[in-house]
């Protein structure tokens, strides 16, 4: 309860210090007619109809604050929110940030989050116009993503996918994400200011007290893979202009936020088919990770099939139709019988902890 | 730290069951052509340009929630932004509702949190086209409300006031949200979920243990306007649709949502001017709340000049321009000297703590 509206409460953070700040890095640009600092902005719109999604992080929730950096977080934010307008097949063009934090936060972490927000949102075309600064227990970032369709161009929705159709990603390599959470979760990762990842020596597992596991020096070539997927899963700059540009030839299209198996089940329900992963093609995505998934205990398959926060365009085409930036990991089939599973691996059911947690 | 993305976080919460109340709540529309669902929502603009806020509520910074009651959270949540988009003269057109709470919070919260939302949103026009659902330790409401303004409507600015304007503001009633405000402060107020209040009697300040202060019984008068003040405090009601209709004709415009005093003082710094307000004018808001001042112990002219969340159109116009719905509380002067206060009462400087606080 504040006798102010939330402006008001974040003075106890030197409110007009912090925006100024802040406002250096929001641009300003031909099509913003108000920025910040007024009721609301206001933006010109180069299309007729009005994408729009919202997303929320909480830290200890969404991020832990030790695993990860301010600039990450602001990175992190921005991609979820464009992802979901670029998986509409619409160009993102503007965003508003409320941003809550505990009394005492450093002005410097306002500033990152946001350079991180709006430099990833600038390689995409896409402003950040406005926000909210105010007070709450955690740091805690929500995220509205605006984009525009034009006369004439369609939203590609989840429901297009029909038989025959393949499946694809917009993405080179799958599972880094979770493979960088599970370095997160392993307790060996630590995250300074900067982004700069330190891996402590262990084998697996929480951190190992010193005299109760032997610990393994690390591999230089480990230690730079996990740093990798730890920055990868903090920040991960999946291809989102796929969405707005190739994907637009797109049957369905959503982007990975969950996992192949459940995003792809999504896709499945939404459209009335069946989807089958080929195994074959996702080899390459797996192997990439053996040396990490070793190291951390894990089985790569769970990552590649499981994990989600990828955020890269997964979308089915019309076959022979894949476009340039997508490759094809699996075929769209027939959904016969209302108990068929809805994602397939190679034809066959898919088992597994992963499928079950998420299903 | 998920596994899964928020809405995966918040299964917990039995999501599937609860989005689908939810749902019950947000009707279709001709403009929606793709609403809760997908990756974001599709909605048609009836303009060249978008005019974009985001605000956020926190339980125990922005409300408390033995004072409100769920519909009152989800109804303010949306006047504070509706209020932003309308003070920029835009019509409103979308919300979308980012809603994080602690696990096990009953779907009836969310139902009754969206109806506050989504009825008082549709009254301008409006419609909840889409959200979020996660986790957070107390309950988080971000909403970003979108409006447009078609070729050839201009924006009304806090920028535009010219001496010799009038201030006006565009409600009937002015002090009654921070009397509400002061009455839920007073520990005397008890909030039902249904949005019955119950005030205990008693001289003032905090809940008087029964043998240490005389309590006089509570007149059935003071009793219902305290009633009023605190829903009005809890779900203010001002006539937003002034600020797309009648305001359009306003110099200046904003939103009281931290009192005449300091948004006066706001449109005066951002229009180069001093703004003098008129004792007279707001002798009839002073007197209405009179009563329940004495009751606690207040000075109502502290609330009518300082107390915020009101919402109501502030604007300015040119003399003798002043439309249906707005009434005249002040006059722009030059403002000489760069020392000279903003902001004057009848010619004089405004002192009280009230000024000091919000100063």
């Amino acid at each position: 309860m504040t006798k102010q509206r939330r402006p008001g409460a974040s003075k106890h953070l030197g409110e007009a210090g912090i925006l100024a700040r802040l406002l250096t890095h929001v641009p300003g640009g031909d099509r913003v007619e108000v920025g910040p600092g007024d009721d609301a902005a206001v933006v010109d719109l180069p299309g007729t109809r009005l994408v729009i999604t919202t997303d929320t992080m909480v830290e200890g929730f969404d991020f832990l604050a030790h695993t990860t950096c301010p600039r990450w977080i602001g990175h992190k934010a921005a991609v979820q929110n464009l992802a979901d307008v670029a998986a509409m097949s619409a160009r993102p063009i503007a965003l508003v940030a409320a941003v809550s934090t505990p009394a005492g936060t450093p002005a410097d972490w306002f500033e990152q989050v946001t350079e991180g927000l709006t430099r990833r949102a600038g390689e995409d075309g896409a402003q950040l116009v406005g926000g909210d600064l105010g007070r709450a227990d955690r740091p805690t970032l929500t995220i509205t993503a605006v984009g525009v369709l034009r006369e004439g161009e369609r939203a590609v929705l989840r429901s297009g996918a029909r038989p025959g159709d393949v499946l694809a990603i917009g993405s080179p390599a799958l599972g880094r994400s979770a493979a960088g959470l599970a370095a997160v979760l392993s307790g060996r990762v630590q995250v300074k200011g900067d982004g700069t990842v330190v891996i402590a020596p262990g084998k697996g597992g929480n951190p190992a007290p010193p005299s109760h596991h032997a610990t393994t020096p690390l591999d230089p070539a480990l230690n730079t893979q996990l740093e990798g997927l730890v920055a990868w899963h903090n920040a991960p700059d999946p291809d989102l202009s796929l969405g707005w540009t190739s994907g637009r030839a797109a049957t369905a299209m959503m982007d990975l936020s969950d996992g192949l198996v459940r995003d792809g089940g999504r896709i499945a329900v939404a459209s009335g088919v069946q989807v089958d992963l080929h195994a074959t093609a996702l080899g390459g995505d797996v192997d990439a990770l053996a040396v990490s998934a070793s190291a951390l205990d894990a089985d790569p398959w769970d990552w590649v099939l499981h994990g989600g926060e990828e955020h890269a365009m997964l979308a089915t085409f019309a076959p022979g139709a894949v476009p340039q930036g997508f490759r094809v990991i699996g075929v769209i089939r027939e959904h016969v019988g209302q108990s068929a599973p809805r994602v397939l691996l190679d034809g066959e059911p898919i088992s597994g902890e992963g499928f079950d947690h998420f299903g």
